[in-house]
């Protein structure tokens, strides 16, 4: 079985796990208050040029995006986020856990129009309503597709204009910022975003989550909703030594690059069989539309997603993710091949 | 000036007014544990038929909808409410602020469809995303339209296929009972849904609104959940006094009846005026489509709120109530009347 | 039944019934938008001498404590309050149901210490316990003891040392200002205070609280937290009225006056049969310890709360109210008399 | 440096991460639906004799005590703690973010007195008030002292009497079932307890606690709480693989087991020298009394935690973990011994 489910299926970089075996004979203090911890935040600063920001490491991707938005927020008000975002269909309420509405826009390719956000705001006047407060996205958005640098910047004087919070939701960021099509730097993100966060957990770490706080508004007492949302990690130090290795040698970005290949090479395969595919795709996550016939023969062989189900045909998702090697890739093409060209034999004979 | 902006504008009707005078010089036990209270209990349960229910008094109407849906519902679990619904738009995230997602459909006319609720519970498959457990209505709907019988009984149907709570808001319950389309009875409420509100702040009460729980799950230690919310009324009697009163003699009904002949009075009116309407009127809203420019000069005599602004022409609501008399509202239709053939003049003229 | 149970058991002053009558014909704007509202506020700003203030009106108390601090807190900040506070003990969890903790000091009296206070602020030291971030008091407290304005002038002094909103729960404050013991004046409150409520469901009105906001900080967009935590009333003018007939003829202080009178006149007639009192007699509150069977006998003739349950004697409590009458305190402590001078005869008699 | 601050100090057991590094190259289902976490549910449940539990696991200890309450409690409901209780004192206020109030009770050397709750239990009598529903308490407690199996037994009965949940905070659960004062078996606790949980993160895991859901009425949906309250784990196979490790072999006592033989030897050496305890030592937590000066000196050689802070004299926080040898508690004893006595003859000489 070839394992296309998610990018997170696996225990860690080889790297990684050396890291922390290396330091295993060591003690250290407690949440974050260690120098491994300091290292790391430092290098993130450096890497994304933010000398001023403040770094919080997180274990998860839920937990970061709860914590982000409430700690950001008064009661009564709210995140805009397109009808596809992960806070909106895939974590069971966890924002509104905090008493936070999300306010929903319609996406493109997963992405936010400025235009809806601005409609939206305007309908927003009296305190009948929320008041919208925040603008959410995440790069790669859910469906792999990514934000050019003229799209954010116009997200980031919108987000001005109406005194929003800019927040993006980094949790395969490095597929992003590695994307062919990609014109973003990692020094832009603090330029034009109040907050955000690069994902540990789906880019070859064991798990954590580094949040960026750029905006000096939202720094006050973060560690305080650390612990009051339930996110503070007692043994900090592992992210810690996690992201150092991370961002000492630009693992980083080449867990990123490799799979952006991946998932280059797999396109290619598919295009080749002429699969419809329901997106570009631009960085390790692929959507293509199969017949069911086939994707139930797939799924003997290969372990994905299925995204939308149908009738007769159904999309599913396919993740590529850096523990794969290109003869796998490989092998996914032949089997999917196989099994179509079989299906056409079948179609011809009827 | 006349009043056309709401149906809560006025102190109270004068036979409420007079109750409340008539004894005064009473004292009472506190927290809805009076004779009155019990007697206003006992009236509705006999109005609607549903001698097994729960009834509860609140001051409002969006502190009953947020404890009614938080009493209901697990933390996880989310309520259905169409796009129009009060709770999603003019609440300021009072439900979410209890923890609870609203999961949005289209409206139609107001209305849900069956088929949009059970679509989007097919969606909801699993514990990454929230659990629907409750279907939201209003009757009438945001848009003064009213569901019919068939109506209700397919969404109950739909509410025991998907182990739904159905809860409807009545804000303006006298209205759709006593409206000339409407084919439900008052002792329809209890067959079909677990728990909804009478509305009394918009039906000629000073305020207080009747919770009704029907469905036995929902019973248990809601007094708890009253406090706990914000919700129970230390002079609970006042809302036992007024309930009295209100049911006693069917004022109820009578107030609904005469607020849908002067809605009725005033559509007739702006028909003849050939007046664009969003809706069909069937409750005592009102909404239409009118010039800015004529809008501008309504302003100098009537109150009224703008629904949906455009650039050169707008959607105005014009609510009617108990305290206005037909005069005035054959003076409100002379008033456009006039404005609007000013306009055509001027038109002309160009 | 005389009842003595609380003084929130009548519908409300004469003066205030006549005044709702006489504007029983007009329409108001909504949601505290009326003049009548605009000219409360002003009497109140003129009262307190707090021009610069912001008053609203809710409905009720409970309601009013829990949008107070939810305001004017982060999600980790805490309050601090005494054991037998109101928001601690007889919410149901109101303000814990905002995300905030309360924290509890000793109370002496009912009364906080600041030395107690302190104690505890200075155990709060990391994110890893709650932020003590505003100072609750009532008064008159639980106990219907009162607040020296020397000790007000201290708590306000520790709560800038360390940076306390210094909130006060005026539920009674009218018997407060107008105590036989009292030297703090109205207008002392806003210097000393951030945030305050005065009573009005308590003090003849049929309901209201008007909250007072004096700290500049806790002003923004107060609105958006009334409706957030469901306590923006429709029918604000309802309170507008009935706060202006409160503070345009001094009624505030006259049932306050009147109430602390008949209080001193029962704990004359009581100090004379020789009961045990469990505080000093400070406003219309009074604590008395008497043994059981007296207590039975009373309950037939005299209605109250058995504050603490003993074995063969018990506290209750009696409160008295603007609507009683100097000759039904009379007739309570002629009846009591009876009941204790039959014991004395039955004890002698053994 | 010695590090005696905690028992999270370390990265993990050799062992723990000699199994992850062997399980490199596979690929794993997420969110705990993978093999590795059936075995290790499958051992626990057979360790603690519980068939018929429901296990999950969590990251951490906060996170776990969280959703394990707001799991179980309705809005209205409260968990009764002692005052030095983890979710009472060091949480800043995470249970409370859920809506849930923590009632109160004194501690004994840590523990709960069963008189305490029951007195507490029956002040709290109507819905004015949080309805107590759950006990929580944790094993060994905050000053490392543990509960004997007849406690445990008189709190089950307890609970049972006035229909609360038992629940028990294990985050050092191994220390207490291998203390040598002990007389409670694993296998006891699913008898007399609603649900627990097993730390690993205090016990030698990298990190994760494994909740055991007991109770019946608690087990329905908990993986939506899971996800809602944000404690959902990606990579659940992690903590699958660590609980296998920690429960194939017996490590989890014999880790318990070495901490307290340390902690034996540690409290004999500071007995030997005069030292006062603030505690009897039962596990790995050690609370000694010392003069300022001395603490002030140890510190450059030992980091530990200043409990309580005195002018002249301190309470300090010894805790013994796996990775330290019995060498270093030796050294430890000895600075000490050599503090101590330079003091005395600094004392002598004056």
């Amino acid at each position: 079985m070839i394992n296309l489910k998610n990018d997170y299926c696996y225990i860690a970089h080889p790297l990684i796990l050396e890291k922390l075996n290396q330091n295993r004979e060591y003690t250290y203090n407690g949440y974050g208050f260690d120098e491994y911890t300091t290292k790391a935040v430092n290098l993130i600063k450096e890497t994304f040029k933010c000398r001023k920001a403040n770094v919080y490491f997180l274990p998860g991707g839920t937990i970061t995006n709860k914590i982000a938005i409430a700690h950001s927020l008064k009661p009564y008000e709210a995140v805009i986020c397109v009808d596809s975002g992960h806070i909106n269909t895939h974590e069971t309420g966890a924002i509104e856990q905090t008493g936070h509405k999300i306010l929903v826009v319609k996406n493109h390719n997963g992405k936010v129009w400025g235009s809806d956000v601005e409609e939206l705001i305007l309908k927003h006047t009296d305190e009948h309503m929320v008041k919208p407060k925040m603008l959410y996205i995440s790069n790669p958005t859910e469906y792999g597709t990514i934000y050019t640098l003229e799209e954010i910047k116009k997200l980031h004087a919108l987000c001005e204009k109406y005194d929003l919070y800019f927040y993006i939701d980094g949790a395969r960021l490095a597929t992003a910022l590695t994307a062919s099509t990609n014109d973003i730097k990692a020094q832009d993100l603090a330029k034009y975003v109040d907050i955000f966060y690069i994902g540990g957990t789906k880019n070859g770490l064991m798990m954590g989550e580094a949040l960026v706080i750029v905006n000096e508004k939202l720094k006050a007492e973060f560690r305080y909703s650390l612990k009051h949302f339930g996110g503070l990690f007692a043994k900090g130090f592992l992210c810690g030594i996690q992201f150092i290795t991370l961002f000492e040698n630009n693992l980083f970005f080449q867990i990123g690059t490799y799979q952006n290949q991946l998932a280059a090479q797999l396109t290619e395969g598919l295009k080749k069989l002429n699969v419809q595919f329901l997106m570009p795709t631009e960085t390790n996550q692929i959507f293509v539309t199969l017949d069911n016939d086939i994707i139930k023969k797939l799924q003997k062989n290969i372990m994905f997603e299925i995204w939308e189900e149908g009738k007769t045909s159904s999309t599913i998702r396919l993740v590529v993710h850096y523990n794969l090697k290109p003869a796998q890739i490989e092998e996914v093409i032949q089997i999917l091949k196989q099994y179509l060209e079989e299906a056409n034999v079948k179609n011809r004979e009827l």
